[in-house]
């Protein structure tokens, strides 16, 4: 199983867990969640180029793998991945380091599953309906 | 072995080396460390919820797991750990979330490990002793 | 002005300008923060000391003294908020002895403007008056 | 001596002691800093909305009115900054509130220094000519 | 009152109001605390270095305040204290910057009032008095 | 493969995926920080204690490991790294205690690796041909 699927089963397994608990403020924390990456005056792809800095800074693995996989979603390239990464080296410091080899190497196998660094459609719409209706942590 | 057999058996193993090192401030600050959640003006079930809330919020998944664990054996309810778990994550943000799904995960083992959900008393015991004298965090 | 006073000023003055932003997720984050202290399973007492644990091991002064304040309506003794300072110190180490010391000025202030360390219920009632519907931190 | 005036002072002044210390790493790094935000593939607008972002969620106040006065340089809209805000209060959690509440206030000061609430020209060049060639946190 | 004079009153106040509480914990860590930066297999100047760092990237001003006026009766260089400032800024990122530029400002001030840049004796030894048999951050 | 070896590997094989991305921000940001450790006004030995205590109380198990070997480069002693690690858990509270038990692992298994505890010329010369070159975190 790739650290792509493994990565949203465990995801998936475990909210479901946590609603089934059906404690209120967590309900709708993680409602609030799903909204605020929502289109609105700043388009999608913004944002969660925003949710990835944030989580680089605050070294959360699995925060970085969550917004790195959205940002393959909006198409992002290279060059710019690695501007929001270069941001987030600076502001959070070499102890980031550890964290953005984590992501790149995410990255690059999001790419390779994608088939030849394209983002082709197929793999795309399969990663795509992993996260649906997911919140984004 | 369980999670919770491993996690118990490398913190024995790493505190008995650390323990070796004789080290005097290391000493006396595992001691205090100790001492810090006995009973005193607050009951040990909330100081452990205060040392669970605490770890959420600062994100160390192994500090996570040790309180967890200690307020299995205190006896709190799924309705009381969610709300721990609500304030942990209102405070802390959804950069929480990662650690909360692996809190709740564990939170599952220890109860069924314990049997059918119920805190039943030869699991209880079999924690408690792998516990006792160690260093909280 | 004493220092409670300017600090809860400040506080409403700028969140009603946060408010007339208009922005929809941050009107449902703070509506959703103040639901999350409200009696559950868990007390409010209880949820202030986590509230007040969390925000010390976090080294935030604001929400420290909001947590504070709440506390010292909750009626919490001196030895019980020492051992909830006692907790964040030892978890969150000697980082946080800063904040504690002016988390300790606060809550003189608050014993000595209530009268002679007593919580009388002028003071008191004054002092829930400037919090009543306002986001916790 | 307006809020803004004192921070950008204070910022310059000791950024010339520190210069003049003429240590090489902190030397390349001040430049490196600085160069991080120049336009590339992504634009300043992008960038500095990342930086604002990072610098909320690690709760740094000087980097927060740093970063705020350069939105207001790229000319955001109330509606954008507030959606920068409000991704940064929901990863950061409550904790970020207070910082939250003096960004807004910051930000309210430029907009009336400017004029009416309008990006007027002059105020700008001012702010502007205040920041230039300045390592940016 | 200067600066300096300012912080250490301060501090000793509190600690004297915090010393009266008398919980067991507490006075055992401030205890210990002050232990840690007692001469050993490392030496008192290394340790304060290694408390300042830890300051720096944890980002507690006062932490600094404190670890630049220990580093400062050690009789550190110029040319060493920007060192420790150098790793400190890499490691932690750009958002320690806004830090280290008080820190700076403290160790100028240091300077100036032990007279002409030089660590002359009564400076050092008024300074020494303020802060010995008290803990540390 | 023991540890050591796979966390070198990783290490510069996930580099060497960012060397060939070519973001010129990163890469400066790379050399830098190999720079921020060369001999200075301080010795090696003194920035890698830094270095080590800073990841100590960041939380950074990869950092950390890193430090950890090339602190046994520079032949520390078990009392000395040992202070360092005192002093690194008192600042950074009970917090960091999972990160020192995977810490002391590690420098357990590079005195191993050298053979009998000692500091042997072999596993040394190997240890340093892994790092050499290397961006440090």
């Amino acid at each position: 199983m790739s650290q792509v699927t493994e990565f949203n089963e465990y995801r998936q397994r475990m909210n479901a867990t946590i609603m089934a608990a059906d404690n209120k403020v967590i309900k709708r924390f993680f409602n609030l969640d799903t909204n605020t990456y929502a289109a609105g005056a700043l388009d999608v792809k913004t944002k969660e180029m925003l949710g990835l800095a944030c989580s680089m800074v605050l070294r959360c693995d699995d925060c970085i793998k969550y917004h790195v996989g959205k940002c393959f979603e909006e198409k992002l390239t290279d060059e710019e991945i690695y501007e929001v990464f270069a941001i987030s080296n600076i502001i959070g410091g070499s102890i980031v380091i550890p964290h953005f080899r984590r992501a790149v190497e995410y990255w690059e196998i999001l790419k390779s599953e994608a088939g030849s660094g394209a983002h082709d459609g197929a793999a795309l719409a399969a990663h795509k309906a992993e996260h649906d209706g997911q919140p984004h942590a």
